[in-house]
């Protein structure tokens, strides 16, 4: 039995485990990323809980190889070095030091990317080559499939599909611009179109008593499956100008599906009736009602920890999987 | 030397060459397209071609295969069935025909995209791996190639760029929906803003003396080149248009390079200049003034006839190029 250890960091926990590959996760750790306050502390901490993960684990010898998913790394050097959620002030080379450590081979990929390859092994992707992952959370994450693997782009850039433009001076955006698409559909972005709405209608509403830094796409999807009206609004408009970017995706890559995983798709039928239609309306004909809209079978947690563990056999070509 | 047979059908002209796997185009003759009223005397015409072609050719034992780039062709079937251009009244499988006749190995792309084939293997791109070649023309055509392949989609309808939404409720498309690309970023779309721009300013231009039928984007071209600060703001709008879209398909495939080609990048400067400005403007800091925007080296005329011989070599491997 081939074993692969498999990293997934993100801004709020680094989960670890040990994956066979046919996806079973036979043992799991986790840190919490926050807790550490540079890449040193980090790092020491990731290493002891590599090696708790290890301990007392009877396959050690079946261990054949790292996949980590991060974000803001560069794949093709395996740096860790646009992380602006990771405790990180500089450029970490964690395949290197993973490799000396271990003496294993590490692969590194952008982690809305190892979510993708999660879903395209081991999720509603199985029969696939091409598709497109859209996690809905904080921010929007994107990972790209086409014949199926991963679209890296020149520099290992590709997919920032967050910051693809919707308005000009539209939303402010964390990162500098204004309009990306994140601003609008993610967890945050729902929130900030009820305050929107709060604004700009007179609908009477639960959620006006709540505050913005209270304001949850949770209580947004609540509202609405109660009949809120303003909440029911925000996620038409949500689902308008994600369908209208799902229709230039499809117009541009043709996948045979798009998956959406994150917080915001929690709201089920809320948001994927909605943008179904909104996406029809604005394809063309030959494309209308062929790419498959729906929810990730993996759900954004293990989807990128069993990507990342796919890295290893994908890289090593230990077996086909 | 292996010698490849090339056939170009465009909507006016259908162009037909021998090609050396070097790219030296050894013979060539053409057919006008709008000379046939349906599919049987466009083909009877193409098959005469194809004879005279090869008439008197003395290398006809080195012919090692066919390649056919169309528009509105499904290249996984050999079809070509969506092609609103030709005088087609049916589906013609096209491959099947050439390969019943010539018993040879006979290749179909999207003319698009043989085009960016042939930017790829004897154009500017022969050193690169992922290029995206945009085609300026009546309309606006788009060949996205990743990792050195086509990225044909799921059926092989990608890359219909031209497509893509600007603006909600914007310019009605000859494809039945509104605010399509192509309709502002094309040679037509340019003269759509020149008669936009005169309805909603009062600059004094030569070009108001223009009847729309008589407009083109070559005298809008000639205009901004003598002053004429309409044509320039017309340009500079289609920049502005193009360069968002362009900062789009950079966020989300990060090519190396993307090129233009088609009439209205005959204007050179005036387009190409405000075109980089705004996609920089657009673009997130990690990819600015990292991809490159440039003329195809080709142009539109050769590029797609040296693309379609490239599916010969690319598909029988007979040697790599």
């Amino acid at each position: 039995m081939n074993i692969a250890v498999a990293v997934d960091i993100g801004g709020t926990n680094t989960k670890l485990a040990l994956i066979s590959q046919k996806g079973e996760i036979l043992k799991r750790t986790s840190i919490k990323t926050v807790d550490y306050s540079n890449e040193d502390q980090y790092l020491k901490a990731l290493f002891e809980a590599l090696e708790n993960l290890k301990t007392g684990f009877s396959f050690q010898n079946n261990l054949v190889g790292i996949g980590v998913g991060a974000p803001g790394c560069n794949p093709m050097k395996g740096h860790i070095d646009n992380a602006a959620n990771l405790p990180f002030h500089k450029s970490v080379n964690i395949v290197q030091l993973l490799t000396d450590h271990y003496k294993l081979p590490v692969f590194l990929e952008n982690d809305s990317n190892t979510a993708a390859l999660g879903e395209l092994y081991h999720g509603g992707a199985r029969n696939m080559k091409d598709i497109i992952l859209l996690t809905l959370g904080t921010g929007l994450g994107c990972g790209i499939i086409v014949d199926g693997k991963v679209l890296r782009g020149t520099t290992g850039l590709a997919g920032e599909l967050g910051h693809v433009g919707v308005q000009r001076n539209g939303r402010q955006c964390a990162c500098g611009k204004r309009g990306c698409l994140e601003t609008y559909v993610s967890a945050t972005g729902i929130k900030r179109t009820i305050f929107e709405l709060m604004a700009t209608t007179t609908f009477q509403s639960e959620l006006r008593n709540i505050s913005y830094q209270q304001m949850s796409a949770r209580a947004i999807g609540e509202a609405a499956q109660d009949g809120d009206e303003m909440a029911i609004q925000a996620f038409e408009f949500t689902a308008e100008v994600l369908g209208e970017k799902l229709a230039d995706l499809i117009t541009c890559l043709e996948p045979e599906a798009i998956f959406l995983a994150g917080g915001l798709t929690s709201a089920g039928k809320l948001i994927f009736e909605p943008t179904k239609v909104h996406t029809n309306n604005n394809l063309l004909k030959i494309y209308q009602n062929k790419v498959a809209i729906i929810p990730s079978e993996l759900g954004a947690n293990d989807a990128a920890l069993l990507g990342a563990a796919s890295l290893v056999w994908k890289n090593q070509k230990v077996n086909s999987i």
